[in-house]
């Protein structure tokens, strides 16, 4: 099976999620600055959320540019990565309105613990197509960063029960790690590029 | 007429459904596992209708795929399979704030037996140009599931007046049943695939 | 210019439309059939307006499949269309919420006979270009349907501080009309689509 | 890296934007025209929003036309702007219940600031790659209009807390300036296509 359909749904409910988180920001009663300073943390929470969502929309852009075939299992295994992606609005309005409480803080952890192993697990049934996606495979074979961002979304949900900043300050961490962009799969495409040009008409 | 802009306006339709399903997650008052706690059935509908939406888009992706012809009576009987698929946030909503009532269980069966409906009827109007549409039509020769899952729907409307849980219950074995990926349609495309290589340009 | 990403938006802002629709289908506050029962009349509007606008989705795409081309003006007009189309929700909501109210059905009548007219503006700006458009232009040389359903929408407009009902029976009955699907052009496109065989390969 | 995917996730969060702009304009209490009346300082900083998210498409729309590569760091830069147009809403919402209030009015400037500035970073990166984007890179070469809706969004800010209406004034300007269609794009790309008929496939 092909990948138009498969990137073109992604990219539709990542750019949906990427929206609606902005339905979370409730616009405030006030008309001061007061009120505006109130709406701080949920704006904060909106950043963070709107910054891992590009994330993971540019590394799925990534994976999906290095990847010829998509199997039936990858359909499910990208779904399951969408699901805990479509509960990251739920979560990050619940984080901003509640920043100073655990379990809020924990949860979000939680949803982005879920999302980034359903992510290593897409990765695996794309990768599992040796034939078909040998580029993405090279490219990934060690898969550091993920590893790093897991252990320190592990982290961040006991700590949140003892320090809700600390655990924040390890989701923002995390955010920092990946937005310098992703050299193995860039370098790794280029080359492929380089040997199929002519070939790869479709972006 | 082709079918581009029918896959992606099912496409883009479908991602919305899946994603505002979310908002029917209301952000909990409380920060605290309690108030994580009386989210659960709301969060457990929505687990239930994104898997089902899922599996409404995958095999509407696959019976696409195997589609080269869309007749203008199918485009009034796919916007007529998305109406039904739109009502799933609205029943997902009210089932997941009253499970232990009958009426809001029973309508849950009722927009997902008129989708099952209107999915057949959809099919109906494709495998009808089978000129164009002989591969879909072989597919589907006995679609087994597709009756078997009506049955089960129009089970749980009044089984719901006896016991919301059994009728849930049957709602969570229909979707089951389509998780295992629909061998039918796959190995028939494969061998059309097999012999029509290079005239498939595109996924 | 051409048309890829003119059509592509289209397709988003209506299929955002027809499923932010039901957003406005709120979760009943009870849980028998009483409460089902007054969800009843927003029900209703939605079934019209999800008509409606599957309606406008069906004769754009028709159009724009008649189109090779798409200036400046055009994709200006569309935007207008679209700009209209998306005050739809709105004056459902509202229509759904008072239905025995004069002005929020005659409100429903001033969005619907702005959409048509700027349907009438964007086919304007694109049949213009002569050279490029023939085939669409052949095909909507008399554009009956589209100037009655105007008269009747403001028909319904004063019609709606006299009786409600006949108002929206006269809505019901443009979309109706619209039902039918426009013959002229499908004709007009197949006897073009014969000439052209081979050199359209986009749907 | 190609322009597809990019374009489609662009005009995917550009296309709710502006739908959930709607999503603002809460349905009236009342259901006469007092009701609408009140409703009007709502709809007309919703009918703003809408022009300039439009204008902002228009733009991004011609700009990639004129681009063919896209480099990691755009894609970020994109990501950027679509951050800022996401809070539209946000403060179209505000600005539309306190159009009195200097701070919600000044607040629209910002964002809009903001986005101008993300634009122009934006235009930056995809013009870095000289070689490949050269036809823009000529189209733009002197940013005139972009500037000078800076220099009016940066003077509407303090001026809100003088007058909000000279304030609201500067941005309907804006609005009025871009909505004259940008010449130099269109021409500079007019002279591009000609040169290269056939290889441009893709609109």
């Amino acid at each position: 099976m092909g990948k138009g359909r498969f990137e073109a749904f992604s990219d539709g409910v990542l750019a949906i999620i990427i929206t609606i988180l902005v339905l979370e920001l409730k616009v405030p009663e006030g008309e001061d600055l007061h009120a505006l300073h109130e709406t701080l943390p949920h704006f904060l929470a909106y950043v963070l959320s709107f910054i891992y969502v590009g994330i993971y929309w540019n590394n799925h852009h990534h994976m999906l540019h290095a990847t010829t075939r998509v199997s039936g299992a990858s359909l499910w295994a990208n779904l399951h990565l969408l699901f805990w992606l479509s509960m990251v609005p739920f979560v990050t309005g619940w984080m901003g309105e509640h920043h100073h409480a655990a379990v809020p803080v924990a949860a979000y952890g939680c949803v982005m613990a879920a999302a980034s192993i359903a992510y290593t697990i897409l990765q695996g049934t794309l990768t599992r197509q040796r034939d078909h996606n040998a580029a993405l495979a090279r490219a990934i074979q060690r898969d550091g960063k993920g590893k790093v961002s897991l252990v320190l979304y592990l982290s961040a949900i006991p700590l949140a029960f003892v320090s809700t900043w600390a655990s924040i300050a390890l989701y923002v961490t995390v955010a920092l790690i990946w937005l310098v962009p992703d050299k193995r799969i860039e370098r790794a495409l280029a080359e492929h590029h380089e040997a199929t040009v002519g070939a790869d008409s479709h972006p």
